[in-house]
């Protein structure tokens, strides 16, 4: 294997990711664990690290690059937010953690927050330094379907205001624990009813409220499919999301970045509203986000 | 003791509750155990009643009236719905259900079903039957907060028309089991926020999926006390039903039938719309309901 220039770390609440870097640009392996930040206490980040890459660090330092819960005051060092307006956050800014192993330069990027209303996000900003890295031309707002959904307004290379909704949560939980876990089937899709529901929940989002029982009660009166049923659950939850978003969608180009599935039932929901969509791979974003920050950390 | 006359139980998916009856009426004892549908196969409600009962028993029969999800499909022996418009359901129509021990008489009653939209009830029907007993002369519409709140439409002793809500629930799962559940105390209350929470969900249905993770962020940003978020996080649900039960409520005395707290709630959001309430309790209700059943079926 060609020399290991740099490492590239993605480091989130359940897993971590990792990818030995050229100096070219090249990914030479990508690596994963599932050493998430949940299971971690600080001491053990270095460790969980090097289990996955020692075996190929040269005897020289390796800058490692960092992004995401790592950062969280409960991660491996807290790493404080840059608030909005701002560019996603400068590699220069990014806390420095000491190792024992003194092969290794740990930098951990910032997250960013927002004061009014609060928000924080803390790996997502790193997939938009991706996005504006990699598309210096894009002129929209990015949205990033997950757990908890992140929407962003970018101008000139910063991020003006951003929103969360746990709307990605809240179908697990209602899908996987609540009493709708007896209706909704854990896979299979019905595209007219995710639209329905979609509808139902931009036009009326109190709807959404109304319409979740009904689920259940439409299983045991009419034995409701359970692939409708989850179709129509993730189309009110993401319509009432659509609704209080559309301030960030209204007229713009939404760049979509996140996982197929979520990204086509976004895709699906904004493509009715008129709403253009750039698809772009959660992956590359990350890799772009922390290339761009290794770039600024040690031009070349 | 007294006679037993007859036996009113109240079965639901967590608990039981069993009293038994004087023939006039006078309660001579309250029973219950954590023996709900939840933990039972049909063949072990007979052991699981007797369990609380059969000392007291006489050694004529004894008529047991049973409310709730122990006529579920999933329960001791399914009782259709009785579907709406229609009174909460006549004993006459109960499903009668064999036991080994010949003392016992089980009859468990209806629940109400809805065809449009689907809509499912059991338990709750037998309060509402207990509160067309006790007041007749009531003229509103029943709220019957708890873990899925019934908001149901009342006329001349029927059930009209009816709507569920799975505000308890989604409360429990996003307080308890969400990332919220960092934020989000088990204790405390903060009038105001509440207030505030339920005037926003109920003129922009759709902030409630924008502010939901807002209460994390504003924790980690703003140090929010917990009891606040607690507050805030109720008055989004609760603002959001209210927002869609309003052609139940708007214009209406409401009945509020169920736990305390639940009711507090409840009863200051719609005092703040200007809704006159009638608090009962709960345990009251179901006995006037299943005691109403108990005399039609057996005319003194």
């Amino acid at each position: 294997m060609a020399v290991v220039d740099w490492i590239a770390v993605d480091w989130g609440t359940t897993h971590m990711r990792a990818w030995l870097m050229a100096a070219d640009g090249q990914v030479l392996d990508a690596r994963s664990s599932d050493r998430g930040m949940g299971t971690l206490a600080p001491e053990g980040y270095e460790a969980a690290l090097l289990a996955l890459v020692a075996d190929d660090l040269a005897d020289g330092t390796v800058p490692v690059i960092v992004c995401g819960m790592a950062g969280a005051k409960q991660g491996w060092a807290e790493a404080p937010y840059a608030a909005v307006p701002c560019a996603p956050p400068d590699p220069r800014g990014a806390r420095h953690v000491p190792t024992q192993d003194a092969r290794l330069q740990v930098y951990i990027l910032s997250g960013v927050s927002q004061h009014s209303p609060a928000e924080v996000m803390r790996g997502e900003e790193t997939q938009i330094k991706g996005l504006i890295a990699s598309r210096p031309d894009f002129d929209g707002v990015a949205c990033l379907p997950g757990t908890h959904t992140k929407w962003a307004h970018l101008s000139a290379g910063e991020i003006v205001s951003f929103q969360t909704f746990m709307t990605g949560e809240m179908f697990a939980l209602l899908s996987q624990q609540s009493v709708l876990r007896h209706t909704v089937a854990s896979t299979g899709w019905d595209d007219d009813a995710f639209a329905t529901a979609v509808d139902d929940a931009m036009s009326r989002p109190q709807a959404v409220a109304a319409k979740l029982f009904g689920l259940r009660a439409d299983a045991l009166l009419n034995a409701l499919d359970g692939a409708t049923a989850r179709a129509r659950l993730s189309g009110l939850l993401i319509g009432i999301e659509l609704a209080a978003a559309r301030p960030y969608w209204l007229g713009q180009q939404v760049a979509l970045i996140g996982a197929a599935a979520s990204c086509d039932a976004y895709q699906n929901a904004l493509t009715a509203q008129g709403v253009p969509v750039l698809r772009l791979d959660p992956t590359e974003m990350t890799l772009a986000g922390l290339s761009a920050a290794y770039s600024e950390l040690e031009p070349s």
